[in-house]
């Protein structure tokens, strides 16, 4: 596999960043992760919107401009003969003097690389098991909101779920309500309406995310963001997930205890699927 | 410099990791940081303790025994000829298969830089300015208690205090209480009675908090965990940071008002660096 390097293809070998890096020292870097089908990453622009806002938020520049970055992943797919893969693009804020201050490291690191992909989900009605992970995001925290490298309540809530032999985490925010998955954003359905947590509550501002609201409204189904409790999850019409790799992922079991399913989330389901497939031909 | 990497020792330009090590990708990773005296880590067993506990929790094991390591340790000081430094151990999971689960990345990497040091507090009377930062870490939770690579909120805590040309950011915990300062432990005094925050408040227990809290036994200072808010801070007779790079280190202003200064923070001071120098001797 190639890996693009600050500006450069290399072997994934030859892919090495200093043991000083500041996102292996502290998680100081900022991540995306894209569908790319077709040879084309989907929504590309949304996915740097976010990472150009993370980078403000975290005072880091990041390396090229995103036209330029768009040709970069062009060309590593191009090298890489993966059209449809995912993509990885991490953004370190390099090398600096010692301690947690950022000031003196100025010098980032962009890294971008392809992983190879089966969409199981896209073809067949897959449904997955959720545990919650006894992890818990601060409710409020503005940092949430974007990619950054700072993943571990995420990493040790899904080792949680392997071993409960569940397919992904729930997080609770320390106010006590169900706010994301480990590595997705979460709706329910209440009645008819397709609800899902405030960004406020402590949540990523998932690209996903925002393409299902989107997507709620050309669909005409009532939505609104709200908070719950894991009981209020289980009591719902129906529970769904939604993320870059997958698109929309629908929940059957939540610690063992049987979830309805609600039919508009295969309706989502099929038009997030025509999305993609429409803006990537 | 010299660098140790997992077993060898090479010139730093070649200490190079990974681009998919999970510490670079997630902060998946654990470290301690070392007062390094008279060629000797202080209080390296204490070091190696918490990091083996972060290494159960977070489930990673930790490549080499403690004895093996500490004489990797000397052999890495006497080569860099840098009998006073800060050493610090960096344990990261290595790389695994693509996504946030732990499963299957099972060789961790494990890295000891040495950091030329200049312990200014032990030779002055250096008071600190803090400033409570605007990032809140979650109250209560389990895994702020050891050192891992996810010190985001830290790093930014610290660019405002650097902002606000502060020396140390305090942080708050979701309830509202001042926990930690951003690479320190928090203390303050009442009457007569040397205060710091529970662990279970969510905070990291560090190495020299325990130490300072074995002075107090010794010097028969009275002592209590409790709770407080940055208001009570400033009311209080003295408030005191501690962290293994520099010991005791007393502050003298947060968010620019004046705080009272508690002679018994002198005597503390000195008695740590008493004890550093005889158990370095």
């Amino acid at each position: 596999m190639i890996v693009f390097l600050n500006g450069q293809f290399v072997p994934e070998e030859q892919a090495m960043i200093s043991v000083f890096d500041r996102s292996f020292l502290y998680g100081d870097g900022l991540f995306e992760t894209m569908r790319v089908t077709n040879g084309k990453p989907f929504r590309w622009w949304d996915h740097m919107e976010r990472l150009r806002k993370g980078g403000d938020f975290l005072g880091i520049k990041i390396p090229f401009g995103c036209k330029t970055l768009e040709k970069f992943a062009a060309e590593l797919i191009a090298q890489n003969k993966l059209p449809d893969a995912l993509l990885r693009l991490t953004v370190s804020r390099g090398v600096g003097p010692r301690g947690y201050s950022p000031k003196g490291a100025d010098k980032p690191v962009l890294v971008m690389t392809l992983h190879p992909f089966s969409g199981a989900p896209s073809t067949g009605p897959a449904r997955w098991k959720l545990a919650t992970a006894s992890f818990r995001l601060p409710a409020g925290e503005k940092l949430a909101h974007f990619k950054t490298a700072n993943k571990l309540a995420q990493v040790l809530a899904r080792a949680e779920a392997d071993a409960a032999g569940a397919d992904e985490a729930l997080l609770c925010n320390t106010e006590g309500f169900v706010v994301e998955g480990a590595s997705s954003n979460l709706f329910w359905v209440e009645g008819e309406t397709v609800c899902t947590p405030p960004l406020a509550s402590g949540i990523l501002a998932g690209v996903t995310r925002a393409v299902t609201l989107e997507l709620c409204q050309q669909l005409a189904l009532p939505f609104a963001e709200r908070q719950i409790t894991p009981d209020g999850l289980r009591q719902s019409s129906g529970v769904f997930l939604t993320l870059s790799s997958l698109g929309v992922v629908e929940a059957k079991e939540l610690d063992d205890i049987r979830l309805t399913s609600a039919p508009l989330v295969a309706h989502l389901r099929e038009a997030y699927q025509r999305l993609l497939t429409s803006e990537t031909a």
